[in-house]
């Protein structure tokens, strides 16, 4: 069975979980966490050396980081990666900004403004900074979805797993979805579509 | 013909050129830059809103962002992208890390260090940050390249083209390469792969 390190309360986590469960495949769940030192025990380095969750564990002992490599590495013939060449092009295209300017903005002011432990890092520059980011990627977001439904096109894929994660909970960050009515829209196809688990689900 | 929009001093840039001339196939350069406003056009901000190069346009106009995700695209069906589903996935993996835990600090550091417009970003506090995290990201591959001669595995592929672009010029950035013996010898062993183009190289 897979083993999934990670924490429920993260949205990179909860990437490969949704995802998981919409595949109805088996895993098991183990809880380390970045906020209480887990992902620096000598244990977790020696199976991640960036330190970071979520990280996926195969039958053989094999592991895999990265939340969006999990991703394209588990809907590989399912419906979740397109088969034509140009929108499974785009569903990487949005694989990497999600991690390039949307999660280093959206993610991180949630956890600056929500983790106590973060707090020092909250100076007044940095969330300016993360709030102006952030909404520049809804901003592109909601022009994109004002014309397809979904990150790839016609049909829900990775990139809509993997944006989804951090945008449905970005008003802990402080920000308004109410000024991004595709997105609005946009996150309610995503809870409706076959098998959708909120983020605090565990198997 | 493919049409790649791109600055010839990036790192980001020369990843699909570089991918372009080892799969021996033409396109048209077309400089545009970040540095004079190029990327913030009218012309440029309508076929890429995020304001960002390489952007890739197809021979339909279709267009294509994030370096990255171009190197999947191209190099599907070609050598550069591992057959067997687990060096795939740490191919995924890797260009991930590259996007995530190196680029934000090694390229972002050589781009303080190097381009005049960015002098009044680098802070002492943001050269100290960079540098530590650099570091960080290039010890991790060190440790990888110590027991495989590439980062998918066996073979080159898109995760070492895409982590060549910056780390092969780490040095503008005052990261010390030879602190890091397993990554100087791989950036030999990229360098001596058949096809091999310089970052200077343009069609």
């Amino acid at each position: 069975m897979l083993t999934l390190y990670g924490m429920t309360d993260s949205g990179n986590c909860y990437k490969p979980r949704l995802l998981l469960a919409k595949l109805d495949r088996d895993f098991r769940h183990v809880e380390v966490s970045s906020r209480d030192g887990g992902t620096r025990s000598p244990d977790f380095l020696a199976k991640n050396p960036n330190a970071m969750v979520p990280l996926l564990e195969f039958e053989d002992g094999q592991t895999l980081a990265e939340s969006n490599a999990m991703l394209l590495h588990l809907a590989e013939g399912t419906r979740f990666l397109p088969v034509d060449r140009y929108q499974r092009a785009l569903a990487y295209q949005w694989l990497f900004f999600e991690q390039y300017s949307h999660e280093p903005y959206i993610a991180v002011r949630r956890a600056l403004l929500r983790f106590s432990e973060r707090a020092a890092q909250a100076t007044p520059e940095r969330l300016a900074q993360t709030l102006e980011r952030g909404n520049k990627a809804l901003g592109i977001m909601n022009s994109w979805l004002e014309d397809r439904p979904f990150f790839a096109g016609e049909t829900y894929s990775v990139a809509d797993i993997a944006l989804y994660a951090y945008t449905h909970v970005a008003g802990d960050g402080g920000f308004k979805l109410e000024a991004y009515p595709a997105v609005l829209a946009w996150l309610q196809r995503v809870q409706n579509d076959a098998g959708h688990v909120d983020m605090e689900w565990k198997p």
